[in-house]
């Protein structure tokens, strides 16, 4: 039997104004047919959180209010259920393409231009996530369309949340506050990194408030003498008195990634991880009051490194990104220089987190959302130093 | 203070082997330099499984005997720890080249490369993971070499295990059996999705036999109205009387993932599922029985795919894929037609997953290593249709 359509996310009207937006941008450079390819503007404009091991595009026309999903056949019945658009908008390709050397799924994208008698028109393409041989492809096999790089139209459409996204934002963040307070809660001197991990992860997919987590970012755990690197996972070593933990997680929903960061010390803390504690503590404070609609990124990146270095710490990296689906956006990042103007519902990881020496770090961090007047913390775990007996 | 190198999971020996193979093949082409962006590539080389989030590469050189390492210099403390090389083969760039439209880790690269003399080389780029933009960056700076396409080198390398990967391989399959069996023991009636997840990806974590899982990979839980689909994660739904749920996981043991799919029911199986069932084993027993160094691929797909046929279950998908490190490698798919001699220690995600219709699907699969007079069958847990109480 044919599926139908699961629950949605969001209403068909939220997908059409992304669409809207995108439209837009094409109109402004005669763009009969946008080809998206990178996987999270695919979510963003479908509904599709599915995954799908091989390519796959939707196709946005100039003429048609829904967007085309092409995809291998066996995931059809997915996109049918996820997506918001009707059945005869979701495009199944035969599984023979797969492993062939010569054909793949970008051949049954080109079909279907061709079929839409687009053979001739300006097409946009996600050059950022094409391989040289595919971009090869869509050259040769539409040689009399204009092709136009249209890389970064989609991320930048993204980097400004609706309200309905900013709600699901703020489940996942209550999903991230928990999997912080369940780390206080159960590491303890004698337990494996790997069992304390096994707990985070089963409270990022139980969730919080009644809504679960819908996937399971692989939390970043480094302990003692690997608190100098901001991206290892957990190791088989076991707690000890005396350790720290730099933990780095995200709750998601629905593919929105809202990550925290928040250090942890069995046993009474040396001094100097209290100092780096206040000094990252004056730096994000510093920054939330500075942030608001009509700030500039990179003056809010400076108040930052300037406050922890009047603390005593040189902070070397960015000051923050931008944050929605897959964890992190390319768009804004909060650094030295940066000339972005801050919106209103713009989100981001403000990142404390330096890694001060090769055998020393520390983390904190909040997400964030740029509201008119000032900022909304969407994580809400105290703001402090665990100290756990 | 500098980080020191922290327990190796292989001897130095073992990647020596790995690069011999490498370079031997660079010699055939008169390649000075292979530049390794493959994320699966980099970890296959140099022991690597921490995560960085922007360029990196590892550069093997034809006249030194331990690869570059070149990346955010952020990563520089973990890559130390994990890898086997010397510190002075890892080299940090840095933090200014975040978020520069106009220059990235490429640059650091080509600079190294033009440091030590290879501006008139030949250079293997792989070329399937570079974007236009990254493939045209090296042909303008380095406009006097020779670039060729090593894209599926190292893979092919990857394809065939040495005993030590294949021991690394058992311990993430034991992990495998472990979530198997957790999810038969907690799955019941008014449990939601979520809940069974949690529990499954805290064994995944916890591991089997002493040995930690060393990363999570979300798992696909498909039930009841999902269950025609191959890769979509658990829902907000509650499991009922009735469900059926089918569970593709894999455990992960320094970043070697070994799948394994079961399907349970819910109180009493339908016939359909009890003949599906009974299809896909027999498919599955057939497969084993012939697979052996000297087997051709495609004949092995072509008695899965008619045994399971004659059992009355068409199957449309090819019948599996090479496995190692990330899931999946892109060298042999078991399809019909497909010409490849296995040989010893080839190792397979052998997959008889059937999505027949689009609300209705089956799997049943196990993880094997070809050897030289048949299979070694590494995941071992309960071949069945596990009935739920």
């Amino acid at each position: 039997m044919p599926v139908v359509k699961g629950p949605q996310v969001f209403p068909r009207s939220e997908y059409l104004r992304r669409l809207t937006a995108a439209n837009a941008r094409m109109a402004e450079r005669d763009i009969a047919a946008l080809v998206i390819t990178d996987n999270a503007h695919v979510t963003y404009l479908t509904g599709s959180v599915a995954h799908s091991y091989d390519t796959r595009a939707v196709v946005v026309l100039a003429s048609r209010e829904e967007p085309v999903f092409i995809l291998r056949w066996m995931d059809v019945a997915a996109a049918v259920q996820e997506t918001f658009m009707e059945r005869d908008s979701v495009v199944g390709y035969s599984e023979e393409l797969m492993g062939d050397p010569e054909k793949n799924g970008y051949d049954a994208v080109i079909d279907f231009l061709l079929e839409q008698g687009l053979g001739q028109s300006g097409i946009g393409l996600e050059l950022c996530n094409l391989t040289v041989d595919s971009v090869q492809k869509f050259k040769s096999r539409l040689p009399q369309s204009r092709i136009e790089d249209f890389s970064n139209v989609v991320t930048r459409i993204r980097a400004i949340k609706s309200d309905l996204e900013i709600a699901v934002m703020r489940e996942a963040a209550a999903i991230s506050d928990a999997g912080v307070l369940r780390a206080a809660e159960v590491m303890r001197s004698g337990m494996r990194e790997a069992d304390a991990i096994a707990e985070i992860v089963g409270t990022l997919a139980r969730g919080a408030n009644g809504k679960p987590g819908t996937w399971i970012a692989t939390p970043f755990l480094c302990a003692t003498s690997r608190i100098g690197n901001p991206h290892t996972t957990w190791s088989e070593d076991t707690l000890r008195e005396g350790s720290q933990v730099n933990l780095e997680i995200a709750g998601v929903r629905h593919d929105y990634h809202v990550p925290i960061c928040r250090t942890y010390s069995l046993g009474t803390p040396s001094d100097r991880l209290l100092r780096i504690h206040e000094a990252q503590l004056a730096g994000l404070e510093a920054g939330l009051n500075i942030i608001h609609a009509g700030a500039v990124s990179g003056e809010v990146a400076k108040i930052i490194h300037s406050t922890t270095e009047k603390h005593g710490f040189k902070k070397q990296s960015r000051a923050g990104y931008s944050i929605g689906i897959n964890w992190m956006e390319k768009t804004t990042s909060l650094k030295l220089g940066d000339t972005t103007v801050l919106e209103p519902n713009m989100t981001f990881h403000l990142h404390l987190g330096s890694w001060v020496q090769e055998d020393f770090g520390y983390v904190l961090s909040e997400s964030i959302r740029v509201t008119e007047s000032g900022v909304e913390v969407l994580t809400k775990a105290p703001r402090q130093l665990f100290t756990l007996g």
